[in-house]
C-alpha cells in the first residue's frame, strides 16, 4: 500500500504536510486497533477489511474530524475513533465502487483494488462489514461519554452516506452515464457522492465537542465548500494528471463520457470555481482564530494538489 | 411479491397465524413509512430498496422484536421502528447473498431477486443503503427517548450483523464450500450467519424495555436456540421441500455440496436436534408467563413449518 507520506506532494505547505502526516498516523493506529484479525474460518474477511482500509490515502476525512475535534479540546482517543469510523465508511464505498458491476476499477491507490487482491464476493462482504463496523465504533461507549452525542454521530453519518447521500450520489452517477447533465446537476451529484461525507467529517468535531449550533453549522459549511472544491480538483487531476502522479487510473471520466465541471466549463473556469469555493470554505472558519490555521491551509492547498 | 398471508402454512396454530399476520402488517406499515420514494435522479435506488424490503416473508425477526417489546409494554411505534430496522438489515443481507458473485440466486420469495429485477450495481447499492438506513432509524430520537438505549441497539445490531456475526458467517460459508465440516463447525457457521440476527431480534425488546439483565439474557438465549432450530428446519426444507411450498429454489445445499446438519446427521436426527433446541428455547421463557404464549407457540411451530 502507498504510505501516507508518499501521497503528499511537493506543493504542500510544510506545516500542513506535517499535520496531515501526524493525523494520518493517528487514524492508522486507531484503524489498526479497531480492525483486528478474525478467527481462522473468517480470517479472509478481516484481512480484506484491513487491506481496504489500512495504509492508504491522504486521510483527508480523518484529518477533518481530528482537526475540528481539536478546536473543542475533544479527547484525541475519542476523535480518533470517529475518524476511523469515517475512513471505514469511505473505504467501504471505494471497495464497492471498484467492483466489476460498478466502476470496474482494477487499481486503487496504486495497488490492486480489493476484489482484484481477493475476489468479488469477499470484496462485497468486506465493504458490507466495514460499513457495519463504522457504525458499531460510533455507538460504543468509548467514542463519547454522552450517548446523545454517539446517536447524533450515527444518525448524521448515516444521513451523509445513505440513499440521500453518498449511495444516492453513486446511483445518480450510474443513471447519468451517457446523459448530458447541466453544471447544476453535476454539482448536486458530486455533493451527494463525495460532498456529504466530507461535510460530515468537518461537522463531526462539533458534534463530539457539543459545540453551539452556530459553530457546528460553520464547520458543516466549511466541509461542504471544501468538499465541492476538492471534487473539482479531483476531476482536474483525472483530466490532466498522470497515473504516476495520482496513483490511480486517469482519464476515466472522458473515457466513460462522464460530465464533470471540467468537461462542462473547461479546465480554466473549473479551476476558478474551485478557487472560489476554497476561499468561501476558509471564510466559514473566521470565528475560530489561529486554532483553525491548518484547516485554512488545507482549503487553499486542496485546489492545487497533484495527487 | 408474496403477501405475508400466503407465506403462512396450514400447520400453524390459528393464534400464532393471527399474531404473525398482525405483526407483519405492523412492520410493513413501518417500512413503508421509513423507506420513502426518492428524488428523480436516484429514484431507482429507492425503488430497489423498497422492492427488496417490502411485501415479503414471514417477518420472523420483526415478530420477535414486536413480541418481546410487548413483554415490557414498550410503545408499539418505537418497537415497529426497531423491527423495521432489523428487517432492513435482513433484506440487505439477502440482496447481497443473492448476487452472482455470491450465491447467484435468481429467485427470492417466489419473485426475481433484486439484481434480476433491477441490475447488479443497483442491487449492491440498494443493499448498502438498506444497511445504512437501518442504523439511521435506530439512532433517531423517535426510536427511544433514552439515547443510551438507541446506542445499545445500534452497537448490538452491528455486532450481530458484522464481521463477527452475519457477514463473518457468510464468509465462513464461502470458505467452507467444498470442504467437509464437522457438525460443530456447521453449528458455529449457522449461529453466525443467521443465528446472531435472530438472537438480536429477541433481545431487542429487552433493550427497548430497559429490562433487568437476567430477563435480557433469557430472551437472548431464547433467540439463540430458536434461531438454531429455525436454521435446521430451513435445511430440512431445502433438502425435502418443493419450490411451490417454499417459494424459493430448493436442493441448493446438495447441489453445492454444502454441509448442513441434515446432510451430516440425516433428516431424522437433524429434526430431533431441532425439536430439542425448540424445547430449550421455550424453556428460557418460563419467567414471562402467559404474555409469552405466542413466542412459545412459535418455538414449537418453527420446527414443523413447511415454508
Amino acid at each position: 500500500m502507498v504510505s501516507p507520506a508518499e501521497d503528499v506532494d511537493a506543493a504542500m505547505p510544510p506545516a500542513l504536510r506535517a499535520g496531515l502526516a501526524a493525523r494520518a498516523a493517528e487514524v492508522e493506529a486507531a484503524l489498526d486497533t479497531l480492525l483486528p484479525q478474525g478467527p481462522a474460518a473468517e480470517a479472509r474477511l478481516f484481512e480484506a477489511m484491513r487491506y481496504a482500509c489500512l495504509g492508504g490515502g491522504k486521510r483527508l476525512r480523518a484529518f477533518l474530524v481530528l482537526e475540528t475535534a481539536a478546536l473543542f479540546a475533544v479527547s484525541p482517543t475519542c476523535a480518533a475513533r470517529v475518524a476511523a469510523a469515517v475512513e471505514m465508511l469511505h473505504a467501504y464505498s471505494l471497495v464497492h465502487d471498484d467492483l466489476p458491476a460498478m466502476d470496474d476499477d482494477d487499481l486503487r491507490r496504486g495497488q490492486p483494488s480489493t476484489h482484484r487482491a481477493f475476489d468479488e464476493a469477499t470484496a462485497i462482504l468486506a465493504g458490507d462489514a466495514l460499513q457495519t463496523r463504522g457504525f458499531e465504533v460510533l455507538a460504543e461507549p468509548d467514542t463519547h461519554s454522552d450517548p446523545q452525542a454517539r446517536c447524533e454521530l450515527v444518525a448524521c453519518l448515516a444521513a451523509a452516506t445513505g440513499a440521500r447521500g453518498m449511495a444516492g450520489g453513486q446511483m445518480f452517477d450510474m443513471v447519468a452515464e451517457g446523459q448530458s447533465l447541466t453544471a447544476a446537476e453535476v454539482t448536486r451529484l458530486q455533493a451527494l457522492k463525495t460532498g456529504r461525507l466530507i461535510q460530515f467529517s468537518a461537522e463531526a468535531g462539533a458534534i463530539l465537542g457539543r459545540a453551539p449550533l452556530a459553530q457546528r453549522h460553520s464547520l458543516a459549511w466549511f466541509g461542504r465548500d471544501l468538499g465541492a472544491a476538492f471534487q473539482i480538483a479531483d476531476d482536474l487531476l483525472d483530466a490532466l494528471g498522470t497515473v504516476e502522479e495520482t496513483g490511480k487510473t486517469v482519464g476515466k471520466d472522458a473515457a466513460a463520457g462522464k460530465a464533470t465541471l471540467v468537461t462542462l466549463l473547461g479546465p480554466e473556469r473549473a479551476r476558478a470555481q474551485a478557487e472560489l469555493l476554497a476561499r468561501q470554505a476558509a471564510g466559514h472558519l473566521d470565528g475560530f482564530g489561529e486554532r483553525a490555521a491548518l484547516l485554512r491551509q488545507l482549503a487553499a492547498y486542496v485546489v492545487n494538489r497533484r495527487s
